[in-house]
């Protein structure tokens, strides 16, 4: 059986004006700080995004749904802490994503371009030693879309013994 | 309420010799082809090694638990078909060792530096024109670490609003 968050998890990009909770963020926000780190930094940090500053981020990145979802969260990581902090941003990025699938709310990744994440990273005061990659806008899903099923599925990309 | 695979899954680094069927590893590599990628690539494949090449895999990185696990996976992504490479390799092997965990076995994220990487390319025959950034030994879980605590939790990793 599949994690049933991992079969009900889509990158949804349409939210109703409903809140999240600030219980609901903790939640999605702890299950960040239980993903795996680079050597256990545990250094991964959270800037949690609901009043004007969502306004300036989406004005940097012009993308409906920034706007329309009630937060968004920004995984921060001081570079001089990981050895891999691309890594562990994605992955606390995906704890994220499923934990809020589990709370029946939607999330996407929305992935941000060195410029835009220079942008970002001075509307929030993020210092330049911390690096983002990302943000995660999360809200109640307006337009579901439809689970994982297993016609995704392609065995032709898994390789016995090497390529 | 946490996902339980996120609360138990751990970096498991001693595995037992029983074998991981290909009906677990099937499920594991479905669970990792549900992950999100940058653009819907959907191009994340996967070596599964658990012959001859894994002793060769561990004379190079020289790590017990890569002989004593059972079975290795390779997530490998061709470089062209991505604009977020690291970040797609991550997420699939986050769903893999959370699905792992669903399955009862444990496994690691194995880093690979680019040496590491170049050699386990080469062992694997994998095409210079793709990225791997890691490995994942799975098998049956020798000696377990406790699940994640609530005591990990840290509310001060998170800033309101802005850093």
């Amino acid at each position: 059986m599949i994690i049933k968050e991992i079969i009900n998890r889509r990158s949804i990009r349409s939210y109703t004006s409903e809140p999240v909770s600030d219980e609901q963020i903790t939640e999605i926000i702890k299950a960040a700080q239980f993903a795996p780190t680079s050597n256990h930094n545990c250094a991964v940090e959270f800037v949690v995004v609901k009043g004007a500053n969502k306004n300036k981020v989406y004005d940097v990145l012009k993308k409906d749904f920034v706007k329309e979802a009630p937060v968004l969260i920004v995984p921060v990581l001081d570079k001089a802490k990981s050895v891999a902090p691309v890594q562990d941003l994605s992955i606390a990025s995906e704890h994220m994503m499923l934990q809020a699938t589990a709370l029946d709310l939607g999330s996407v990744w929305k992935n941000l371009d060195e410029t835009w994440a220079a942008e970002v990273k001075k509307i929030l005061q993020i210092p330049e030693t911390h690096l983002i990659i990302n943000l995660i806008p999360i809200g109640h899903i307006k337009t579901p879309t439809p689970a994982h099923t297993d016609a995704e599925f392609s065995g032709k990309k898994i390789h016995k013994e090497k390529w």
